[in-house]
């Protein structure tokens, strides 16, 4: 484990801290469209109503939480700088909210991840140390190094407070949104990995739309946030399973945010790779909207009625549109199945 | 010429009409929001604003001239129906908006027009007739028969108060969000065909945001705007031109879009097909948006600088997204270029 006193002291966010860091963020991040569409809801039998937080800046919902992260840092800390381990969202969002405040930036990623996402937090100023994650070689101690040499502040995933409220702030948006659309009684089906996002927007909901509910949608074989829900206590992942949704596939649930969604959200859903590339067809032809594959899982379960399948409107939280070109053919190819 | 009197006695709207047409969209059509990519800036130079109207209801901002117009008309003419012809955007916004309406609609489309179109228009609930366009066949001629036998009302794509009126709102929206963006002048690129959306944006700027300049972007051999702007009075297009902007590829300027045109924009700008399919790669890399050809010629032209090229901010309005996914592997194969 990485030392990080403050760490131990942090709990979840509340929801003014949530309304403090979307202060924070108005006028910086882009209050991202709740979308529908006719030939959608036809297809699916009923409304689907999808926030584009693929529309975010950096191309996903990981801008909010660096945001709000780093803007409440003091100003040494950011003198110093910032550090983040990310497979490329985290990353892009860590990168462009340090650049934003003239802020020293190291991110590590694994070697395999998406060429554009490697390319991209590189062109947002980052220092991009590279690791190989097949090879076994242990990102924390990559990182413990940098942390140790240069005074970096590390800013989590999805484990830290501030991370936890800015994606919140999503939430706060869809509350607004589905009260607009006249929806006020819907599951909202969010893609998880470490859970900020889920969390997140569950805290957000509960406060602003007790009416939605949040849900977890992970991809097959890591779908430890549904299991530790139905478990009543975090469950890992097994080791050895692969899927194409690089931005999720995250170990186990987190620290704080899983008592938060295990509280307030409804079961998981595990979504299949084949359905995650279905739903990114959809998107692109229903939508107008590039998803990538862990973007569009809970697009994905809502298509497939993985929610438990009423013909009540669904919400669903499309996170992430990073995704490289040869994926996004593979997904045009195969089409909507 | 089809005979439709009432046309005879049509001037162009005011901004009267289009705030009147906006009341009447309030809550119907979406209200897009004007995008920002930090790496679009980086690459562009400058900054680039891109009003994403592909996300509008049926994926182009034809929608918004088609509810103008068929929520204008009298309950016994929309008993009757409507008729349009189309290569599929203008065919999309009518087939939803009689939908919606519980009016019967008719659209004559080329026989070969992108199959997305053909099927979207089909699944929306309109009567598809296809004429062959290569052959010779005369739309006007088919749809005249249907009017006479029918009594169905025409909805032109431009030349038409209503549906000027509706584009506008457009503008509407565009001044209001680059305010808050922080641009008070501005180019406004439009993607352009008959002038309906052009004509539309510039009535709404002139009133709203008198810093922003409309100016109309056409395909390369398709450049009938540009060209009679430039000549002061209309000008045809050559036959035999081709471009895979489909959206787009008009004979001539509007009677009604024209003068306005002539009066508020600044000159035209002519891009190629390559162009436009770079600009959708963009699209794709960078905003996380589907564009069509026709709808990323705008773009096109802020990023190949043809719009004189100052580092100053600039708009463009990305107009549609309906391709089909051979036409967009097409753009991800060639790459930003």
């Amino acid at each position: 484990m990485i030392a990080d006193e403050a760490a131990r002291a942090w709990t979840a966010p509340d929801i003014d801290a949530i309304r403090a860091a979307a202060a924070r963020l108005a006028g910086v991040a882009t209050r991202t469209p709740l979308l529908e569409s006719d030939l959608l809801n036809a297809r699916a039998g009923r409304r689907v109503l999808v926030k584009a937080e693929c529309l975010q800046r950096t191309g996903s919902f990981k801008f909010r939480g660096a945001w709000s992260r780093l803007s409440a840092l003091d100003p040494a800390a950011l003198a110093r700088g910032v550090i983040a381990f990310s497979s490329g969202n985290h990353a892009q969002g860590v990168a462009l909210a340090a650049r934003l405040l003239g802020c020293p930036c190291v991110v590590v990623m694994p070697a395999d991840a998406p060429k554009l996402k490697r390319d991209n937090t590189a062109a947002l100023g980052a220092e991009v140390v590279l690791y190989d994650r097949a090879g076994g070689e242990d990102r924390e101690a990559v990182a413990q190094k940098r942390i140790a040499a240069g005074g970096l502040t590390l800013v989590r995933p999805y484990d830290d407070p501030f991370v936890m409220a800015g994606q919140g702030t999503c939430g706060l948006e869809i509350a607004e949104q589905a009260r607009a659309a006249g929806v006020a009684e819907a599951d909202v089906l969010v893609c998880c990995g470490g859970g900020g996002l889920t969390s997140g927007v569950a805290l957000a909901l509960e406060a602003e739309a007790p009416g939605l509910r949040a849900r977890p949608v992970e991809p097959e074989g890591f779908d430890d946030m549904a299991r530790s829900l139905a478990a009543g206590r975090p469950e890992s992942n097994r080791p050895g399973a692969t899927s194409i949704c690089d931005a999720i596939v995250t170990p186990c649930p987190g620290e704080l945010t899983f008592p938060v969604i295990r509280r307030l959200c409804g079961p998981g859903i595990a979504v299949s790779d084949a359905a995650a590339l279905a739903a990114m067809a959809t998107a692109f032809l229903r939508l107008k909207l590039v998803l990538e594959p862990g973007g569009a899982v809970a697009l994905a379960g809502a298509l497939e009625r993985l929610d438990g399948g009423s013909d009540a409107p669904v919400i669903v939280l499309a996170s992430g549109g990073n995704v490289d070109p040869g994926m996004f053919a593979r997904a045009l190819a195969q089409g909507e199945g």
